[in-house]
């Protein structure tokens, strides 16, 4: 098009970069952009690259962290000998958000798939082995994802943290809450019906 | 939260000012900007900000341009007699997808409201009605959008620049295409009735 403003088409094309983010709401976010005040866009920019910049991962459990060790780990009184295990950052804040989980992270960046090549030496399995044998570890809550990686990645750690005699549990499959029975699928309802508990 | 991981959640504060962008997306943003490469973060931040101080309005029409005129207003071929009039720029980038408007634009930056107190000096038509006394124009089309607002000021402005001996036409109402009957609302389809032509 003769009349596409580049400014504009720059920032929509970066934009489009991120998830969820389609050509046209890139292109409706960079309308909107052209439109802020330059204060805020200035701090939006700042936002994201010092944002960025600031960002470690924690050297204990590969969470993400402002400064060398992340807070869950800073906080002695969540040294209480569980650790959950994860797959991605953004699962330990999911976990955080429940407000019941008082123990430390560990998180792998990735599951265990052979389709794709990832094989155990590509995750942080090593690094949880190295707490395992180093930290006083009561109980391992495998809380990786419930499909088919998850559930691999899951077992074979908890494969490799018997034999240390630690614990290890892995998180109840169920019937989500709020859910509807008639809308779920059958391996949801047979793994609920095989973990039902006497109420 | 104790464990809030400070540069994400400012960074997601920020997403979160942009429209469509709620909560949860700003946070699932933030969390994939943590796990892009520094030069990629980069690349965007500086595209967003450099994009915004580069964007400024064409001094003629008010659309958004890299330079004093943009781009339409800079070619000669489109001096064809013809304005079309918007309320935003992303109205002249909705046009210019048709690939089929030649003429120039001009743009209100607004529509008239009197329910929330803009009047006809709150947006461009001075500069409109200036265009009119020097610039050849044979026909402005008034492409405000279909609601109140917009139908109030094209019928302001038409009324305005009748004495100048200046054409004055209206996008046309009906419905649109793709769309189905049945789901049409009564005035569009009265619109679309009133609008009839011979095939």
């Amino acid at each position: 098009m003769s009349s596409q403003i580049e400014p504009i088409e720059t920032m929509a094309a970066e934009l489009h970069r991120l998830p969820g983010i389609g050509v046209k709401t890139a292109q409706r976010l960079a309308y909107f952009v052209a439109s802020m005040p330059l204060e805020e866009v200035r701090s939006l920019s700042v936002a994201l690259w010092e944002g960025r910049k600031a960002i470690h991962f924690c050297s204990v459990c590969g969470n993400y962290s402002a400064g060398d060790t992340c807070s869950v780990c800073a906080d002695p009184a969540r040294h209480n000998g569980q650790v959950c295990v994860v797959r991605d950052p953004r699962d330990v804040a999911a976990i955080e958000r429940t407000h019941e989980y008082h123990g430390l992270y560990h998180v792998l960046h990735g599951t265990l798939s052979p389709m794709e090549g990832i094989g155990p030496d590509d995750i942080h399995i090593r690094e949880l082995m190295a707490r395992a044998g180093s930290e006083t570890i009561s109980e391992v809550i495998l809380a990786t994802n419930p499909d088919v990686e998850g559930e691999a990645t899951a077992s074979y750690i908890a494969r490799l943290l018997k034999p240390m005699n630690i614990r290890c549990t892995r998180i109840a499959h169920g019937v989500p809450v709020g859910g509807d029975l008639e809308y779920t699928d059958e391996v949801t309802l047979l793994k609920a019906l095989e973990g039902r508990r006497e109420i």
